[in-house]
């Protein structure tokens, strides 16, 4: 898999797979009837475990609402430290490069984004509930937003080698699409 | 060029870019030493295109800061609608699949996006000087974040061929990023 992210998911062939894996090829043509199937598949694994981050911090109770995205961003931040800014999320590379060229890779893309999408929006909701962000935000179109800003910051840090994009979504975006007021002074 | 949009950068061959453009591969070897120097050509002309509809849009001082600002993202959103909501940002595209293989690509592509960056600071600065925007937001930090969130709602514009993450960024996130007070009836 880290052949995949690292290659980009077009460009990699199936014998590159099955050698980066160290399988022999048939064991690729036993499971797969194609590498498209092989690209959903790998999807699915990505948000799995990327179910469990959101289970461990959107769905964490005893943390305030706000807290819990910040926790969400701060432990994807970890995993992309990890690879020193280089590879951002494996759903939106995909997006970009393989939702073009096959309907199933595109329909599981835009299936996981919108389980993120709608965690995200479950909090805000909460948020709301507990009187922690303003009642006249939309909590769907504020979760989408967060995950489309989110996914933008990912794709300047990945050019930039640089995660002045990521500090900066939690610096000054997250305050401002939740309407809550910031010090002048932490704008800067 | 349309052939490479399409296709992606790293899948696309030479003999197939010569095929599409209707020319003999010699052609392509005389101009260029390496699909890398034609990788940033395009890019050159891309953000060329892009710095038209910039003086167009950004630098027409006819018009206040934020219709300048909203004038650059409708004539975007023009260009993308004529594409079906299927073809994002080439420079996007080109950030996430081939400036992970090639250093001069990923160079030109943060040349590029820094260009826009700075057009979108120096129209927050001129808003803020006209009273328009408030004086604490920081217009290198802002310019920043409204390219990086507009690229990451053209993202998943492309994954949902919807331009509904398009109209999301203008309406809720431009007004709450410039720090601008919007009816509660607009959010929802």
């Amino acid at each position: 898999m880290a052949t995949v992210h690292r290659r980009g998911f077009s460009t990699v062939g199936v014998r590159e797979i099955t050698a980066a894996a160290g399988v022999a090829q048939g064991s690729f043509t036993n499971h797969f009837a194609s590498k498209e199937e092989f690209g959903v598949a790998i999807l699915d694994h990505y948000f799995e475990e990327n179910r469990t981050i959101i289970a461990r911090t959107l769905e964490d109770e005893s943390r305030r609402p706000e807290e819990r995205l910040r926790a969400y961003f701060d432990t994807v931040t970890d995993l992309l430290a990890a690879a020193e800014w280089r590879y951002g999320c494996m759903a939106g590379n995909m997006a970009l490069e393989a939702s073009e060229h096959s309907e199933p890779i595109r329909e599981r893309v835009n299936e996981g984004l919108r389980g993120v999408e709608s965690a995200f929006a479950t909090v805000i909701r909460e948020g709301q509930a507990a009187g922690e962000f303003p009642a006249e935000l939309d909590p769907d179109e504020v979760g989408a937003l967060l995950l489309e800003a989110w996914h933008g910051a990912m794709l300047r840090m990945k050019t930039e080698r640089s995660p002045a994009p990521l500090a900066r979504f939690k610096r000054i975006f997250l305050p401002s699409i939740l309407g809550r007021s910031q010090p002048a002074h932490e704008r800067k």
